[in-house]
């Protein structure tokens, strides 16, 4: 039997951190306006990255690994790619949108919870004050939004609860799905790798069940090819149905030194590439450079705040800051969104 | 940071609970002598099978589920198969490879640590005495010895010791390489699957990193679809390179309820099919069984006092008991090996 409570608090604070982080430059945050880039189709793979080094960059890495023969060849087995969710292969303001979907179930759920409109910080939620439902309780309170939202169920409830909300659900500032909310650049790198029979992993301080429940259909990664955040199950019988159900206690945290500890126990091979766009992907960057032979380490930097936003060394999500020097120092790839993509988001579908 | 000290406590008891029925099973426990029988190759993917129901029943499985058109017909995709390891894949006797591996460990290390000459448990294993080593201590002493032999180096250096034990050590009864104490009607069973487009998982209450290190050349399962119990790691820099070290505490145990929780963290889809041979196994068999579509669920039973060993339900190591009750209730598959299987173990290398 897992003691849920007593290992519940030691991970709450990183956790917590960066979510109530999240939540205040949510609040404080204005992004740019974002617009839909047109997708131009052709023979080239990655049609929509402009013939900046960026794309060099990554073209002659694939050139090299998969050229027999070559000294830097790697085995298909090998070809390991990496990939952040949260601002590198989808948008992450202005906020994650896992909160957003938080937000959004809390407002589902009350129904079912009379108790929340006279308790913090469910009352000030449902009442749309997010500041106040947090100004009281702090990293407390989110801990609380989180776990209500995310535990209580079993894991094909809850797969089912985030298919539902992603199907319908539309971004606060676009208007648009939060599958549409992703970058046509790296759904074609994805493809590009796949096609050069790379396996393509997705590596998120997001939660994996969250993102498993789209991963294949949106970015065609499957199931056991998502690391993430959990929290612990349980199993169970329900009459004589076996059941796994959702703990309100953390299980682990895939980011920061986090990322290379979840590559290491899920795939058990050192990647040979890796795409990150914030400092909680730095250990993976790191990780993966350090290993013998060809490597790729890249960064999306955010740097357009007319079609997206423009957020680095200072931002309180996806803070940039230490990976830009380490990128410059070693020679990794950082991609200008503005001047390196063509396009941002995919066009809008019927 | 993690915190080791607070999480080991509260998951030793169950770990070090099978790990010392083992050993004291290893006391008490003299197996029956083992024989090589011959294998015989033929256009018949499981030659080692003889014609039985067990075999009819693999073979009526795997032919409906990848029948374009048919009723259980399932997508390739979703032929995911987990197999147990130990005493499913190879053997478990006279008591669980890795802990003879532990026990070699320590006389390996034993220059190192000179204080263990005065120190129990090791005095006492150092005298070959292990009896003894473990008389006065109990599950304390035997965590003592996993944790000594198993943490306080990286990851990668920990792969190599393994590697290098399991090319050079011999099993204790038949002086054989430990990785030729498999079951040759297994590997064709691995084989046959994956022959028909399913994916091959080993699911072990054994060291995931433990497993990994001959999981590939020895049973052709690559190291990212391998699940196994775990201790912690920590990511830190040596120097300029990055390294995640082994920590002397428990992560994740693996095995009976536990299989479930691993077989979602990892592959995020049910099962269709589960290969295991004891009570260890059978929440993993249970949650197989309990998708819908077509399913298949295998019990290997320990009968072959002459070639390999005969125990069920009053055994330490390995205990057959509800497994066979649910078996028989339920219709599973169970495989006699002194009657379904012509061969036991393969030829032994050249």
């Amino acid at each position: 039997m897992i003691s849920k409570h007593r290992s519940a608090p030691r991970k709450r604070s990183r956790l917590t951190g960066a979510l109530f982080a999240t939540v205040l430059a949510m609040i404080a945050f204005t992004p740019g306006p974002m617009t839909i880039g047109a997708t131009a189709r052709s023979a080239d793979p990655l049609p929509s990255w402009n013939n900046t080094a960026a794309k060099k960059s990554l073209v002659d890495f694939v050139a090299k690994v998969t050229k027999k023969g070559s000294p830097d060849f790697v085995a298909p087995a090998e070809r390991i790619a990496v990939f952040d969710n949260d601002g590198t292969l989808w948008s992450e303001q202005p906020m994650y949108f896992q909160l957003l979907f938080a937000l959004d179930r809390v407002k589902t759920l009350a129904p079912q919870h009379p108790e929340w409109n006279t308790t913090e910080p469910f009352a000030s939620l449902l009442k749309g004050d997010v500041k106040g439902a947090l100004a009281g309780g702090g990293e407390k309170a989110l801990m609380e939004i989180m776990m209500a939202t995310h535990a209580g169920m079993s894991t094909q409830e809850f797969g089912m609860v985030v298919k539902d909300w992603i199907a319908t659900a539309r971004h606060p500032v676009t208007k648009r799905p939060y599958t549409e909310m992703i970058y046509q650049p790296m759904l074609e790198l994805l493809a590009y790798l796949r096609a050069n029979e790379f396996k393509t992993y997705i590596v998120s301080g997001g939660g994996i069940e969250f993102i498993r429940a789209f991963s294949e259909r949106v970015y065609g990664i499957p199931p056991e090819q998502v690391i993430g955040s959990s929290i612990k199950t349980k199993f169970q019988m329900r009459g004589s149905q076996p059941e796994l159900v959702r703990l309100p206690a953390i299980n682990f945290i895939d980011d920061g030194p986090g990322k290379p500890i979840g590559i290491n126990e899920h795939i058990g091979r050192r990647p040979i590439a890796a795409f990150g766009n914030s400092d909680g992907d730095l250990q993976m960057l790191q990780w993966t450079a350090a290993g013998s032979g060809a490597r790729f380490c890249l960064y999306v930097h955010h740097t357009d705040d007319v079609r997206e936003s423009a957020y680095d060394r200072q931002s309180h999500i996806g803070k940039l800051d230490k990976g830009l020097d380490e990128s410059a120092q070693r020679g990794w790839t950082v991609v200008d969104m503005k001047n390196d993509w063509a396009t941002i988001f995919p066009p809008a579908k019927k």
